[in-house]
């Protein structure tokens, strides 16, 4: 019987490399996304159309992080800014990465799967602080303490398999594993048919990934 | 000022003793509850009714953990025991505690509070791993890991201030705060008006610490 994976999937660039390298390392996977309240929830049709092609499992959960706001992705007074910033950007999500995991996590333990993957990038993070892997080590003891999994020895383990990657780096990987990333949606205000601004830090950092990798830029822009 | 605090409410008697105690503790609280596809709901009408009655901030987020399952609490194909289980027993809902302390700390990160008040009990704690001190101290440090105030200095924490004490300290302690225990809802199985079936885990405990307490257990029972 094939492992399982409990795998988060935005439908952006890194998730769907994520799902592919998972898939490639013989991981039966399961695929979680959010409707969480974010500006560009066209990712999620992505990420449908993703896992529809490849017939894996795939739950969306509604989680509306919009009721505390606070964030330029889920709070529409807060404009998504188009200027590479300094320190921790407009668009962090208080705790998003913590609350992401903690619901895989749930699923995970149903499912009896042990393995969590997350494409967090701690190379081209933006200044995310629950993108570093210190982070991911303290959420992952924290899972073995939480769940009844953990306490029997049967532990959980978060892989970051892009953790040290560039998004050159991982534009090569997907390229190699076949990804078609102009089904993806990056784009932090992409419109309602998932074509991209291309003007804010998401698609700047997007770019400059197809750039150094040397390859074709195969996004929509809507201009 | 005064200092904010997130306070996570049920509507059982726990946690409403843990919001007299945060407010007596001079907190400016603001009360989090979950619609998460528990049998119980009817929990979240008595945690309305004591926000409302003491003019408390009180958001009920709708989070539907029953689409994983796994549990006597939120899969209506599993039934809830009637009597005391060894080790975990099947209320136990994957990662709950986890998921609602992220949640937790998504709202106080917005809000500039940084204590979070969980009425977690590590000795009536039914088994539950995520109700253990080293659980709490795991996600503490998560939590500071995971958020720009943790990462500016300005930390995290979560207290639990029923974590040492029995069913009938908590009882001592909320008839002391003027806690009236008969609008509060501990039954995993209370119907639509939120009287108690008597039997399952949690009124048998609940029963106990009434009578150990020596007081008159005001608990609506419908038989």
């Amino acid at each position: 019987m094939k492992k399982k994976a409990v795998i988060l999937l935005s439908g952006g660039m890194d998730s769907v490399t994520l799902l592919a390298l998972a898939i490639k390392q013989g991981y039966q996977c399961h695929a979680l996304s959010f409707r969480y309240g974010q500006r560009h929830s066209v990712e999620l049709t992505a990420a449908k159309r993703i896992t529809s092609s490849k017939g894996v499992e795939h739950k969306i959960i509604d989680l509306d992080l919009s009721r505390f706001g606070g964030s330029a992705l889920t709070d529409t007074h807060i404009d998504v800014p188009t200027t590479p910033s300094e320190g921790i950007p407009l668009t962090y999500v208080p705790a998003r990465n913590t609350v992401f995991l903690s619901i895989a996590l749930a699923w995970a333990e149903v499912l009896e799967a042990r393995a969590i993957f997350i494409g967090v990038n701690a190379v081209d993070y933006s200044g995310y602080p629950d993108c570093r892997p210190e982070f991911i080590q303290a959420f992952e003891k924290t899972a073995n303490l939480a769940t009844k999994a953990g306490i029997e020895g049967d532990k959980f383990k978060i892989h970051t398999p892009l953790i040290n990657m560039t998004k050159a780096d991982i534009i090569l990987t997907g390229h190699q594993l076949g990804v078609d990333y102009s089904q993806t949606v990056t784009c932090y205000q992409a419109d309602n048919n998932g074509k991209a601004c291309g003007v804010c830090d998401a698609c700047l950092l997007r770019k400059k990934g197809f750039e150094d990798a040397g390859c074709k830029d195969t996004t929509r822009y809507s201009v």
